[in-house]
């Protein structure tokens, strides 16, 4: 274990939360004055340091961001909304005076020995996670370092979304699949099936519950028929295809909603495009081919993301709807003609 | 002007060339010895000082490279080649200690002067340069200013492509076209067509060169047909449909060979999957609808990108045929039965 004491231990010996700590920190007057007077005797006796980078980072010098480039997923469809999240992160701290350092890490703790190497050497000052997980160990240990940084994805799995030492943005997959449902639903379709992934996956299991919700509201089908519409599977082009002849050979499905492209092409070679799919992340996959997905505003989330590292939001009225340190940013649906292969026949 | 000399400066002093000057930076046992004193002599008055970086990175020492990311294309589908090269380089360099930075650049104009910067402020060490082109100011300025770079792409248009202050890594186009048209021919086919970009680029008319190439030494067509066989385009999928159109309303043609995935996309759309068509780079969405392809080995490329900065080659013995200080990478021609979606049908 390191020498230098972290926020946890500030809160221990003061007996408060790290939210107070965090508190006494950065708006000191929101604290009760005896609490504030205890906890800054502690970080006085524990020669608490708060990491530099945060405010340097705050006061808008030039300063270093890190970022994990996730590796290539295996067919590269969905893979690619995190480079073009990446281009559009690099474009917008470029114009701030921000540089964008890169690392790789094979898993969540080599990914913590980066953050651990990186900010020891006074390389980066603030981090961007992607890709969050349910009971990530990354976030932890960067709370705990009184590291600044920002994730794009939610804590899932954590039962106070709103630790206001966790900065977040993220999108709203359920209202994306929502309104993909519902679209369908306006067609005057009934039975919508849902391609997803396999329970658990904090992303997937938010996109689920669009479809769900969308479906029960319109009480579009019965409760039976609605857990016959729903099938899961790995990400995949043929994962896909196997999943969408499972479902079409149980239940005569009139349209299908999906969790990626990746699902969604995979269901339209299984069909041979003869009912429409909707995808998600608008990849140029969708895009070449001519079918609808729900797309992902990244220049949006890059920006949330750097107002939130910078401080930026500093200057706004705090409210519960409103939280200046979480977005959650609303995709839009992409609707097109269908599939262009299919139709050029 | 800024009061730094410049190689060319002490070339110029020392009436000898830039090579030379080089040379005695470098490989000073091989320039003559009283051509090497002119030289240090006008390095001493000059107060010339070769940049500190490149000899920081061949000593192997935390380094960082600077690489521009290059804007999102259109469809997003051929720009995912360069998003894979910084996936490959940035695990690679991870591995080796060195750090990648990234940064954008409206023109090439801009970035020049983010190398100043960069450069200026010690943030860089090297830079590694994408997308070259015919007369591409950016080569000369870093080679003016002693910065160290590689470029992953050739010198095009430059008399002398073995100048040894430019390092360069890229891949023979011209053999993974000839590679894909030779794989047609050896089917029996003999009107094989080409659909490129328009005349001027260095990359494209390397491409076609392999097609050409392989069409003359078969002896497939006469030299009319052979004329009336290509068709070029601006990338992108409805402009590769509509070549694809003109060309089949010429000619009677068998099967086409691309310069992009792009426009072998557009072919495939235009044809309806009724002759076969192979495309470059390999990207998710030749994989995903199973169509051939010919493939960039971008792991080598950024491995040869890294050897060449880091002087990982200084070891070797030099020769004309194996020059250690540019890499020309063989594409892989990857087979594939046909385009999925079609096939479903």
């Amino acid at each position: 274990m390191g020498a230098q004491p972290t926020v946890s231990d500030v809160a221990d010996a003061a007996g408060v939360s790290r939210q107070t700590v965090s508190n006494v920190l950065n708006t000191p007057a929101i604290v009760r004055p005896e609490t504030r007077e205890r906890v800054e005797e502690a970080i006085r006796s524990l020669g608490y340091r708060p990491h530099a980078s945060a405010r340097r980072l705050r006061t808008q010098k030039s300063s270093t961001i890190g970022i994990r480039l996730d590796p290539m997923t295996r067919d590269g469809i969905s893979g690619s909304v995190l480079d073009r999240f990446l281009h559009a992160l690099t474009e917008q701290a470029d114009r701030k005076g921000l540089r964008v350092l890169l690392f790789t890490a094979d898993d969540p703790q080599d990914e913590i020995e980066q953050f651990r190497r990186l900010s020891d050497g006074a390389d980066v000052d603030a981090f961007v996670l992607t890709s969050t997980f349910h009971g990530d160990p990354r976030t932890e240990w960067l709370i705990e370092h009184g590291q600044s940084f920002v994730t794009f994805g939610r804590p899932w799995g954590i039962d106070d979304m709103t630790d206001p030492l966790h900065l977040w943005v993220d999108v709203d997959g359920r209202a994306g699949l929502r309104e993909a449902t519902d679209h369908f639903l306006a067609l005057g379709l009934r039975r919508i099936g849902y391609l997803g992934w396999p329970a658990g996956s904090g992303t997937g299991d938010d996109r689920r519950a669009g479809w769900l919700e969308a479906m029960r509201d319109a009480r579009a089908v019965d409760e039976t028929t609605l857990a016959t519409l729903e099938e899961a599977a790995e990400d995949g082009v043929p994962f896909g295809a196997e999943a969408m002849r499972r479902l079409a050979a149980r239940v005569d499905v009139e349209a299908v909603v999906c969790a990626s492209d990746s699902l969604a092409l995979g269901a339209l070679t299984a069909t041979g495009g003869s009912i429409p799919v909707i995808g998600y992340d608008d990849t140029p996959v969708a895009a070449s081919l001519g079918f609808s997905s729900v797309r992902q505003p990244l220049d949006e989330v890059a920006s949330g993301v750097l107002e939130l590292l910078t401080g930026a939001h500093g200057g706004r009225v705090q409210s519960s709807v409103d939280d200046p340190r979480h977005r959650l940013v609303t995709p839009q649906l992409v609707l097109r003609e269908g599939a262009t292969l299919l139709g050029a026949r």
